[in-house]
């Protein structure tokens, strides 16, 4: 709990948006600045290794995802790091023409495969969500999934989905935006081929931070990165006129690295330090069975959406309420924050580095307020007039 | 000169790779990760108006370039920029096939061009830097061309190869990474098509800072944005299933805004309050005009490659020398810290809004001290053995 800087008053339960601040970030952040940028200027990039802040990133990410650090590329946001992948993955398979996505998918995913579908010339098809291996067969280049949904917190059976994707000839693309931090992952068990992830939600990078992408090893030597930038370069600072990929993930990289937004999530990346992602999980498990339960007993009138089986659930409960959005409203206002999402999906996330058993019976407390009280459908509440 | 933190000591000639550090970026920073993102959290994103952070910036950027805000984004690397622009380019000119660039460009242009025509079957032909739209045919999609040469410090004329690339039929592409706030640009009367800048050099958004993008408002109906992620949906925050483009630039967005980066950058941006694009040119032909009659006058033994012509002159000046990196390596340990390029050039960039003619005088002192006390020969600074 000491890693983080938390508001008094405030029950975060957003941390699957915008994770808290990393207490370690504004001293790292004021130095990078002050001392890299301000006094060492040009010369930082060596002095300050200001170019190794990707690869160090890199291996911290890994070990939450089941990987290696040197087959982990950070940079670009995720929407760009997802169309890297796909249309790497549609190179990969010159003879098929589809990309599989989930409809209910963080809308990002879909979007980008539309436009990497029209761009060249593929079909893009929408699979069942509640078998999304049925849209496989052999015209399909990638299937890609996001492994726990943004909306329901329902988590897909990655290592299956993954062994179906291959048995129909297809590459399996993983978005971890939901899961990673909070959820295991094991990519190299399942033999995966790509995995997206971003780093502000679980990982707690800050607003907007760099994306990280995993490319299958087996597959490195065979993909080509699409946006070819003078950091995926062999020799950057040959400045060649030619381009030559540099080998590996090295070569995945594509512009100057965001030097202080990846200095914020390296930092932030400590707060992991001997934390084990069994235990993460042990204790998400905790806050939301508990979470689930409390509103069982307590609270009438919702239908919880996010799967009470544990292998089914990531680390977020989420309910229905016609009065979603002024129950979130009414929360925030009592410093209870947790997020609304179109059209009537109120949205628990359970961080485990910084929840405890006692913010979950507290936020039910001021659940049961809300309803009890009708804050909910208080005018200043219940009105949705702006983006949440 | 009060508005720019600089060490005591340095005189700093490389404002043309990064940037020096503006007073306000510190407490700017500080300010946003530990009340807008500390305390605010998720809340932020509304409360603190992050989303708006691009648009403003915008605002701030475009009257350095001649255009309008609102035609201009801010946001992905300059590499990722260059990738949309081109491939959407390509997309606007389906009869033509080749994409013509300039052999000595900054590099990443020419590899995302060969990268773009790669993955769209297209022809990259190299043009004559010294003659450019000799390259330009009916066949040509889009000639790219980067203002200021990094290397020399020459510069092209804008409008005139505009003129010439769209009497050709081609749309014209201007990189400003070298050129704007330093020099004069003025897009819309040039009737250009794009253009892509940086904004960690002569903007000092500090290091791996956002890129912009303009497109003329003339063509922004027909442009598609080949990386359609959720930001540049017309209603994001619907989460809709299928993508439809925001209108405008609001549609060329990709990722969620890396709100750490751009709100350094937003606080940079205000060195340039109340300073004139024409005085900052009156400022750096000043400052450049007397550093080559100092080098005329006082040095020999160097050949300067920069143009004395001022209408092709950016604002840097480079020398050949054959141990030109031994000279930038005994300048830099005096505090003159300018920067080698392969493979023979010296190369000394002049921020207007931060350097002095006292600073032109005392960094050529140094070099005539270097050279006489043969300091370049020394082997701790003659010898190349990193990246620099």
């Amino acid at each position: 709990m000491s890693g983080f800087h938390l508001p008094e008053g405030v029950i975060y339960l957003d941390g699957n948006s915008l994770g808290a601040l990393p207490a370690g970030v504004p001293g790292r952040l004021a130095d990078v600045v002050e001392r890299e940028w301000g006094e060492g200027l040009i010369r930082s990039w060596n002095d300050a290794r200001w170019m190794e802040l990707p690869a160090r990133i890199a291996d911290r990410i890994a070990p939450l995802v089941g990987v290696r650090g040197e087959d982990v590329h950070v940079g670009e946001s995720t929407s760009v790091s997802l169309f890297k992948t796909m249309v790497a993955a549609a190179r990969l398979r010159p003879d098929r023409t589809v990309l599989v996505v989930e409809p209910g998918t963080f809308p990002t995913d879909g979007y980008i495969a539309a436009g990497v579908a029209d761009l060249l010339g593929l079909e893009l098809r929408w699979c069942d969500p509640a078998d999304p291996t049925a849209a496989l067969g052999d015209d399909v280049a990638l299937l890609s999934l996001t492994h726990v949904d943004f909306r329901s917190g329902a988590m897909f059976d990655l290592p299956t989905i993954t062994a179906a994707a291959h048995a129909a000839g297809a590459l399996m693309q993983w978005d971890l935006c939901h899961s990673a931090g909070a959820v295991p992952v094991d990519l190299t068990a399942a033999d995966a081929d790509f995995a997206v992830g971003c780093t502000y939600k679980y990982l707690n990078g800050g607003p907007g931070s760099p994306a990280y992408t995993w490319i299958n090893p087996r597959i490195q030597g065979q993909v080509r990165n699409p946006i070819t930038g003078w950091i995926g370069h062999s020799a950057p600072f040959a400045m060649a006129r030619d381009f030559d990929a540099a080998p590996g993930m090295r070569g995945w990289a594509t512009g100057t690295p965001p030097v202080l937004a990846l200095s914020a999530l390296e930092a932030a990346l400590e707060a992991f330090d001997g934390v084990s992602v069994a235990d993460l999980r042990t204790r998400s498990l905790e806050l939301t069975d508990l979470f689930i339960a409390q509103l069982d007993e307590r609270v009438t009138g919702i239908e919880i959406v996010t799967p009470r089986e544990h292998a089914r659930r990531g680390s977020q409960v989420s309910f229905r309420h016609p009065q979603a959005y002024g129950i979130v409203q009414a929360l925030i206002a009592r410093g209870v924050i947790g997020d609304f999402r179109d059209p009537d999906i109120a949205r628990f996330g359970f961080a485990p580095l910084y929840l405890t058993t006692d913010d979950v019976r507290a936020a039910v407390d001021h659940l049961v307020a809300v309803l009890e009280n009708e804050e909910h459908l208080d005018p200043a509440y219940a009105e949705r007039n702006a983006v949440t």
